[in-house]
């Protein structure tokens, strides 16, 4: 067991009533493979979520959810649109091409965000036999860069989407943190907007494991099960999962597990902004904090800063002499008293 | 919540042991993707069961574990040499030839046993580029129906594979069931009968998730956690799998678990046996029991029985008229009192 | 260049019609990826022999066009019925697996013919998301051991298939000889008897290259363009395969050049029946004849007869103690005098 | 039969020289899948041009070249650095991707040509499993947009792929072209460079149809033919494409070709340099010429021109009010009175 780390929301572990729904779901037998009573109210509680046309499936993680999803959603020529800094495009080790045989087109978007005008400049070569379709629109909400869309730039996305016969996908592995932040239930980021799938994460937010993809057309969901056992996501003793998402989904939990996550990473871009030496790279609008430091500050907290490692470089299409990026993560967990010594540490490495 | 069920033996919960090693692991933080001290621990058990040159790698499932395993061990023109019954060919929804790429070579094989001749039957058109090119042995051990294989049976086919270049894999998603049943080490049915790699389970006896693969050559090992990545298979916070792998093989549990199921079968196969109307359809060796019942004993017992379902009705290339085969599977939660209740009830049902 | 071979129907060269019809094409320039009047006028040509729902699209080879075929009719999760005779199971290295994905249900054929009950054995788990979901039925006319499907027993294939939601395809390489054998329409063995798929050949019916996809139901047509583009099938020049497929379709030449290779089988065929110590192993119905020979007797003809070679030992799924099966196949081009020759000196070897 | 078109260089027929191999090639029966002594003096040839290292393979077309050679040269998590207008990228439906299963690492490149420099900034990742590695670096000589690169800038790249463990490609499609271009035999290009892997290009030089993959590692070569039959690209009647890159390579047919392409593209180049109201879009150092021209006038000569098309409008990043890029092809029967036509049309059309 390692100190508090700003190294990811993946390094802090599950909440206790996570954990307290855990325990509960071991008692007895159960179906597998999500025949069970845990899957179905998940499933249920979806639906409340996101309305009655939401159909949820639990899987393992992100990458799984985002693999099988776009199986579910794409011809074996179609190809996907998203921000060159997706998640799909730069941490899914090709899976995205080698599992679901898609092609990303990708865009340079600042701020992590894509835009129609951006989305659209990837739409060529349509009807042209030699040329991948573009079928899919892909984002991350909030984004890989901490920020988070307006439910209106979605449904502008989604217009643009079914304009031009395509899918509109939400990477929504910190869903809950962009609805959070911008206090709006997860239908407003979701139906309202005319999402057509989405990968729901668990794991970043309280879960010891634990996605799900939800399909909002029923010709997608209708044969996914088939999908989900091929793309190796198919739990057998699925109640342990199921009942995380519960506990996750059934009360606000998912707001309050979010919402402190992002308390203490505005807390912590205050503080690193009002540095002298320090300047922030992105909003600070959900749960992480980029920030431009000095090398040798950099390399001073990495040896002083407890977490294994307490935070990581980043990888920037921008160069600034002398200096890096850094991505601060804060968790469900995080407290005041673990920023605010991060904060300290970093003004004294500053200073 | 449901009763006891001899569906399948992964409608048992978790062990305690398990869940008390879960609730452990869930202190502070701790790095993602496995850089964290319960992973390594359990790689250290890995090579301590199975010799030094054991490389474990945690995965979520049991076809995720094949399929990453196939993946290390063929080139894209290789083929897999498995029995007709295995799960690879029937129960993985066609991920070895979707996902892996390869093609299997089946064989009808008594009691779900490949033999160094059947095998070899299906080595053909070695050196033939119209041919998929013999690569793997894949054979399950426990099998799909229950039996065993010796140790000198795994050595053989172990032997013919290396005769022609060819690699052993072991489906062990119940290998703690068939080292419980012969009374051996694990090692004893990998390492010292010459296997290659190893899709090891803990899902079945008694975790909540959680299996392995263990490669045995340094060269599939080297790049493998590319390879598990790539096929969805890389679990964020990996403490929570490593964690109950490290419950059931840091001590006896997986010996205590597989054994008990074991018993449980043998005491309700020998019940089954002593029944008119009623015969087992293999030897039972493992925790699994495969019987011929009259239709109308089954659908009685369908009825009656808790456990949803209790049990299932399995495919069998023979056909007794005006019965069916079913399986029963034993869980190490399965107490004599459960084995009893069922045996009584086949019985009344036959009456 | 060699003497007459009876290795192979591929042996053979071009036709001196198909020959005359590429140099005719041979004129200035003309659009590329089949957007020129060849290309045209066989897409004509097909709905002229097959029906006006015949959509055709030229590839390069056979296994590319039985692959493309696959992709366009089956889901990710779909499995084919074959023969394990069938050239999609033993001859295409594992691309149906590989690049299309399928798995492969076979069955065993006696003179490697499926019937609906060999189909319907292999018809299970439909709606159980573990297994894959049987989708097409794949038979070769003529197929691999040189016998013919009446046109009831393809109708009786499409019936079934039908009634279980699945799809015919054939995989005729050989199909104009199942024709001339027949002495039956082309459209008697497709349209007429509900194939919904074709791999129409050429290559082995007296073209240089060329084989087509054709397409009998719309929604398998529409995109089929894509498809034959990512499946590598996609001839730049086009017409001058197209132009080699118009001289086979646009007279009577795919009859004439069959014909005659099912004539120099059946005198072939006749000859071998009527020595002491060979055995046709099947009915001679097309342009191939499949005999067992005492080995020391295909020893000598191998040594002693032009061809390079003059023809190959056949795997078979029989033993005959001291003999082995060779397959003899004719072409458009062997004559009386190549088949007397051989046959004398089969004979002159087993006396 | 279409009037000469600057369309593409596939809308050319075949040489004389080249139709004449084929008419030699079809005398009696030859071994198929080239056993055949066409496909043994085609090979022999590229290690006469390439040295006694070069392993070529026939195959039927440039995409299947590439796809093929991508699968030789890749382990499955593994990445190709290319130009965003590399053939792979825009113009192969995303086989890339779904067949080979590689991820493509674009770069923007000024006149279609990689650095070193534009290389190295997509070499990232290198060792970390999330990330695809990069593995191969794909050139286009002569490129996409007309250009070439001196053996120079070969050699540079090679240096750095070798340098980082990576690998080099070339697409060389149109190889012959800047062969011709620069005044250097092809091993200049390839060979004495440091190229890894070709795919060497015929069918827009003169050939009916017809490609090769060359391999220069032996490691490389030693299986590719399983990988050839698997990606769909063994021709069974090979000697008919052999002979055809025979007449090519085996004496200076492939340099005239490709000159006179080249050259009728330099005066069509010049001719359009010197009007007012047209600009060169790149350098004309191979046979293509683009072309900024006033819509208008395009869309007067697309009215006017012969051909079907006479060319094409190509897509560029760059945007200029009121004007489109045009690309004009020459091939290796293009005139001089073709050229004077065209380039007087254009004249008319801007005046």
């Amino acid at each position: 067991m390692s100190a508090h780390s700003f190294g990811s929301d993946n390094h802090s572990g599950g909440h206790p009533e996570v954990i307290e729904a855990v325990l509960a779901a071991n008692e007895g037998h159960a179906p597998g493979y999500g025949a069970d009573p845990w899957t179905a109210r998940v499933e249920e509680l979806f639906r409340e979520h996101l309305g009655p046309q939401a159909s949820a499936f639990v899987v393992f993680n992100g990458s799984g959810a985002n693999v099988a999803a776009l199986r579910a959603l794409g011809r074996p020529y179609d190809a996907v649109i998203c921000p060159a800094s997706a998640h799909l495009n730069v941490d899914e080790c090709g899976a995205p091409e080698r599992i679901a045989g898609v092609k990303l087109l990708t865009a340079e978007c600042p701020d992590g965000k894509l835009t129609p005008e951006l989305a659209e400049s990837r739409i060529t070569g349509v009807g042209d036999e030699h040329a991948v379709q573009p079928r899919i629109i892909s984002i991350s909400q909030s984004t890989e860069l901490g920020t988070v869309y307006e439910p209106s730039e979605i449904a502008a996305l989604a217009e643009l989407a079914h304009e031009r016969e395509m899918l509109l996908h939400i990477d929504g592995a910190r869903l809950c943190n962009a609805a959070a932040s911008l206090g709006v239930e997860l239908r407003e980021l979701v139906t309202d907007v005319g999402v057509d799938a989405l990968s729901f994460g668990g794991t970043k937010n309280g879960l010891l494991l634990g996605e799900a993809v939800v399909l909002m057309r029923p010709e997608h969901a209708a044969d996914f099960r088939f999908l989900r056992k091929q793309t190796l996501q198919l739990a057998s003793k699925m109640r342990f999962i199921s009942a995380q998402l519960e506990a996750l989904l059934g009360g606000d939990l998912w707001l309050r597990a979010a919402g402190n996550a992002n308390r203490m990473a505005g807390r912590l871009g205050a503080a690193i902004e009002a540095l002298d030496g320090a300047t922030l790279a992105h909003p600070v609008q959900a749960n992480g904090v980029f920030a431009w430091l000095p090398d040798p500050a950099i390399d001073g907290l990495l040896e002083t800063m407890p977490g294994d490692p307490p935070f990581h470089r980043w990888p920037s299409s921008e160069r600034v002499e002398g200096s890096s990026l850094i991505r601060l993560l804060c968790s469900w967990d995080t407290s005041e008293a673990d920023v605010d010594e991060l904060a300290g540490a970093i003004a004294d490495c500053l200073g």
